[in-house]
């Protein structure tokens, strides 16, 4: 099995080095190809996501990904931005099943702007619709307003929009997943505004209906959505919606925490490829520091044993590994507090693949 | 000067009522007409925004308004829903300006789900876009969709527009709010996705550059600002948006607060006709029973006195005695805690009153 690396910018590099050899140390045979992606790309081949990069992504079984972005391309032209590797990387491999789970860590409830009894214990999954919505929808672009009160203004514009079978197989996702879990899906819209979203609310209504009333389901509007995470996150256990309120949503759910040097994600196409990184950005402050969080990212490398390489076991080793490591007290700065042992990013790697053996 | 009061659903008449008492209690000689709006609307005349409203609210100097929807009118096609008024007024009187402010109170502190070194003090404005963005862009609806990989089946879908006079009209009113606040605005977009919100960002510099080069301006991500919400809101002053980004970011950050109960909000146009209503919803579970904050209403007044009918002080007077309230002590069940005195929503007005002598 062949598993493509793409570190990327920041400390893209620093974190993916330690996940590949936690994966490393399991005693599997996987194959590892490594490439340029981001800004890294961008100075080696003149673009975010160069085509052998891409092939390579379309011909692995996952990708593990670091992370992409750093002021200095902040200038450049949106089509060779970093985070374009990203967007292309989503829409040519089908990646339309984003999971962002986000978790409190026992040991790191302190870490949270939350009071302890709010945030003890949470464990959310947020799955996110990654290939449609306003984020792809043509037409978008600049124009003269058509119309309105300042028609013949300058003016931009894009489109948001969901299909039928986007909505369908997105919904299957979640009501399965909520399943292995707590069983509920809050599937969140902006119905009484939206047209996307009133269609996105029957068509998920209608899965529901045809394939899973074992399975509680909840409609909520967005903007109570945002507000209930931060009142009481512990009421939800599976959220389900489009990709722009998913961006929102579950960068919101991952800060509640207080630890998202901890969040992994995974995202899936319907054969079973998929990208895997963490939750947080490229953190160019700090990075080639050493002291960044691989934990992230190692736990994005054990989704991609769990859902990309049929090696659940393994991933199970893993995380029991993180959780061992996070018991014994080691802590990089970003979840460090008085009483625990502070170490940089190699260290952490050190003591995570000490722990599997 | 005319007053257009409408109460609207759930306890919207509640608030509403003791709103008034305080204001009449100002003994300045305001002129109020009452009409149906939302849900009751719906119920005497057919529609939840019906001509006569709209005409009363048009011809009057301010709006005060209660809050509208029920469970009960769910099943209603969209054009009847209740939320249709306040989308129909915004629209008709050219509301765009929103203006919502996020403050802590210092006897509430405990009310919120943050920590209290996290919350205490807190004071953001979030200035909302409100007439434009994806609520109203045209084109919208269902159709066959028209390509992509699910070309034909069907699909729906809604147009995000700004027009450059949009929002350098928004960009000026947060500036200016800034100026007489913390003199530091955060615009809130999506530059890195949206074509939309690249403009945004480009118009919002360009004013900036151009007029309030004193204001410190700083751009973010949807994505980021609601982490950031969590993470440390008192970084935050002013806030400027789009409306959908505006919706979901302005209740996220009036939930940090726990007691959205406490929160007004002001929408404008440029001819300072303003509609004011509380943050909150209209809460049909707890309607007719008494037990409604009414503080956030009559807070709303206030900022009409002070946006709309040119009586500073007037608000100033309404400001200092629901500070005075607190501090002696009485709560609405929704802001009661441990050693404080519960009372209902007729007694709090009693006492706001009380409190203006
Ligand atoms: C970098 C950006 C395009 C991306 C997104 O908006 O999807 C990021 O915020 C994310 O959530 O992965
Ligand atoms: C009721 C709804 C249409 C409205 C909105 O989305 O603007 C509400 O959420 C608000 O923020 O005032």
């Amino acid at each position: 099995m062949k598993i493509a690396v793409l570190p990327g910018d920041g400390i893209g590099k620093e974190i993916v080095a330690q996940a590949v050899r936690v994966l490393q140390a399991l005693g599997e045979s996987f194959e590892y190809e490594w490439a340029d992606v981001g800004g890294a790309a961008y100075e080696s081949a003149g673009h975010p996501l160069p085509e052998a990069t891409l092939k390579l992504a379309m011909e692995s079984d996952a990708v593990l990904f670091g992370a992409v972005g750093d002021w200095k391309y902040d200038k450049l032209e949106r089509a060779l931005r970093p985070e374009q590797a990203i967007l292309g990387l989503r829409k040519n491999m089908g990646l339309f099943a984003n999971f962002r789970p986000a978790i409190c860590y026992e040991e790191l409830v302190g870490a949270s702007s939350l009071k302890p009894e709010i945030i003890a214990g949470l464990d959310i999954l947020i799955v996110r619709e990654l290939t449609g919505d306003i984020y792809f929808g043509q037409p978008r672009g600049r124009r003269a307003s058509p119309d309105g009160a300042f028609a013949g203004a300058d003016e931009a514009f894009d489109t948001m929009r969901y299909s039928r079978p986007e909505i369908e197989r997105i919904a299957h996702v979640a009501f399965q997943a909520a399943r292995k879990r707590g069983n509920k899906v809050a599937s969140v819209d902006k119905a009484n505004v939206l047209e996307t979203f009133q269609f996105w609310k029957d068509v998920v209504t209608e899965v529901h209906e045809a394939h899973y009333v074992d399975v509680k389901l909840e409609h909520m509007y967005v903007d109570n959505a945002a507000m209930q995470l931060v009142k009481a996150p512990k009421n939800f256990d599976v959220v389900v919606t489009g990709n722009m309120f998913g961006d929102i949503l579950s960068d919101e759910a991952s800060m509640l925490t207080g630890s998202i040097g901890m969040l992994p994600s995974a995202s899936l196409n319907d054969r079973k490829q998929g990208l895997y990184e963490p939750s947080h950005g490229s953190a160019p402050d700090i990075a080639g520091k050493g002291v960044a969080n691989p934990l992230a990212t190692i736990l994005s490398a054990a989704m991609m044993l769990r859902f990309s390489l049929d090696k659940a076991e393994q991933a199970d080793r893993i995380e029991a590994a993180v959780k061992k490591v996070l018991a014994s007290g080691l802590r990089t700065p970003d979840i460090w507090s008085e009483g625990t042992t502070k170490v940089g990013t190699e260290a952490m790697g050190d003591a995570v693949v000490a722990a599997l053996a």
